[in-house]
């Protein structure tokens, strides 16, 4: 028989990087390709009282369907932390996602038409690139430094085209690590007002601070409900649940909860339930502390060994928090085949192209720390640090 | 500020019933309005054991994020349930989604360009309708009577018009209750492999028969790979753990597994260890039989609650499993006024209009039977045949 698949589907291919990272599964490779949280951080025995207690208490309702929002008690408690990170708003803003993916589909589906433009940070998440081009999106890059995205630069681009949206990780991005500056926040708020944009603020690891003072999100400096705010217990509880949030206006939520309900109907009863009775039996900002507190040192083993072994013409970027440092080489320097000899080598990072919306990256590779060991991280950058060395010497 | 959606969302208004639905939950009303299984049969003892064997021997990797097709033990568990209805596979066949909703919206992604048009039964599932308007697909729908749809009118449709798929519930269809039978099976693959038809099978309710014997399902009955078959635990075990899954050949599947990377990484780890350890540890057999004693007795008391009391001119199909049997008023009656005179009365069923693709099935109305007792179906279908009476009588 003869399959024909739609149109969008052309633009989907399976990521090579994503084939050639299950080799990286190899016991004998030390991984830094990864984007894991680290298990034996999971908050484990806490989680497995809450489900205990959910089994008891709930019963049969803990399995019914419920509806499409999400469970009120935990859309509450997320209004608490939203407050925490200086956003106002009730439960009945905020809609629960089967992870913070989901988010990123939705916002697809609502907002996007084929051809449609939209403005990313370059480079940016792989899966968010994957999720828009699903609706058939025209990405457009800004132009992005050290201090995250330019806000002016968005603004010139916003006065020549009409863009359905800018995504943007503003904390820890993901690959760089680099965040957005406080100037620059209020300065891109200034700017997508007076350019009339939506702002898809993607907030993952913000909570994963181990140095400096948190910055105000974006969505807390929006005075006119521009900013649809996504953010998620994989990282700060555990991404096994599926389970996170999106915040954003009545008539955006609206529109966001019909799209879900055609998606998946609701997030999984049970996976809420079980999080709802971890948070409010359990101090989860202890915990959030003490992931901190070990990717800091993480981060740390690994900037060390960076800084003592890399040859000259190598840079990287000095996260503050998050999972992600990202390494550019000298120009000219091609990291596949660097990372086809690192496997074999034993060890594994993901090279840079594939986070770039155009054919850029190719000298640039994304480190993860959140997930070795420190002896690990040593030993994995002494033989990064040695084969980037024999690659500049051929 | 101004916010412009997506065209496919101006096709996707909020269900009227779905709001009028809510207030169906007033505890003074009997509802044979909803969808729902019956919470009081879950299996909820032995899926509190199943968890906790699940906390305590897998610990951390419960919580990690996992592979987009799923665990490997639930996919074999699946194949193995799969080759009881008939359907040979094996687990690598296999894709797990958040709930079989998830099949039709990965479904719509890989096949459904705006415009394209797909056939589908009339009336048929709503939410099926809302996620194939999703990709903005044209219905057309299939002439059906008793025995469910007429392969030949697929075939006279077919031969005018390239259709992405059909789409058919062939078991106790939502929200007839009426069945494919086993002549129309063969004739309809018969039909689809002369005109190259790809059929999406939708298959949530085939194991709540409670008279007669199983059915083939198409998918066992096809021999170049031109069926989806979607299935799901929400009718067997529960829907809370939004978990079921599709079968489809590698082509297919590769695709399915590439939008849904993109619409949610993976299904929650953690229910799908659960659903797993439930599977090899208790005999869900024996509790889905439990499920069609219960559902059959339901069924049949609001069978001869109908048969006593409906006035003269009503019609009612009389399914041989599920959960939903399907009745028509006279020529010109119209069950919208009717719903909301049966909501001041404390009765509740979905009035017909909102499962078809057009402008139909004003006379029709569906009922739920599976979430009542008997003593309330009894109560309950007075008080509707009462009203029925006196509408008639106006």
């Amino acid at each position: 028989m003869s399959t024909r698949f739609s149109d969008r589907m052309r633009s989907m291919k399976p990521s090579t990087i994503r084939e050639m990272l299950k080799m990286t599964e190899r016991p004998d490779v030390i991984s830094f390709a990864g984007g894991l949280p680290a298990p034996e951080l999971f908050p484990v025995d806490d989680i497995r009282v809450a489900a205990e207690r959910v089994l008891v208490e709930a019963g049969a309702q803990a399995f019914q369907y419920g509806v499409t929002q999400g469970i009120a008690p935990l859309r509450e408690q997320i209004a608490v932390e939203m407050a925490d990170r200086g956003i106002a708003c009730d439960a009945d803003d905020i809609l629960i996602t089967t992870g913070s993916q989901q988010g990123l589909d939705l916002v697809g589906k609502i907002f996007i038409d084929a051809g449609d433009a939209i403005l990313t940070e370059n480079p940016t998440y792989l899966a968010a690139i994957q999720s828009f081009q699903c609706f058939q999106a025209r990405f457009q890059a800004v132009p992005t430094d050290d201090e995250g995205i330019i806000p002016e630069a968005v603004g010139e681009l916003a006065a020549q085209t009409r863009f359905r949206f800018l995504y943007v990780i503003p904390n820890f991005q993901n690959p760089t690590g680099r965040s957005l500056s406080l100037a620059r926040r209020h300065r891109l708020m200034d700017i997508a007002r007076r350019h009339d944009l939506t702002i898809i603020e993607d907030d993952p690891y913000g909570r994963l601070r181990y140095r400096g003072e948190h910055l105000p999100p974006l969505k807390s400096l929006d005075t006119d409900g521009r900013v649809i705010y996504l953010s998620t217990f994989s990282k700060t509880v555990a991404p096994g649940f599926r389970t996170a949030w999106a915040v954003a206006t009545k008539d955006v939520l609206d529109k966001l909860i019909i799209a879900k309900q055609a998606a998946d109907l609701h997030t999984s009863s049970f996976d809420q339930l079980v999080l709802d009775r971890y948070l409010r039996d359990f101090d989860n900002r202890k915990h959030v502390a003490r992931v901190c507190a070990a990717y800091g040192e993480r981060y740390g083993v690994m900037a060390d060994a960076l800084a003592a072994q890399m040859p000259e013409g190598f840079s990287w970027t000095q996260p503050e928090g998050g999972m992600f440092l990202w390494m550019t080489g000298p120009e000219g320097f091609d990291t596949l085949p660097l990372f086809r000899r690192a496997i074999e080598h034993g060890v594994a990072f993901v090279p840079g192209g594939d986070f770039f919306v155009g054919d850029e990256g190719r000298q640039c590779l994304r480190l993860n720390f959140s997930n070795a060991q420190p002896d690990d991280i040593r030993r994995g950058i002494e033989r990064l640090a040695g084969l980037c060395r024999d690659s500049l010497g051929n």
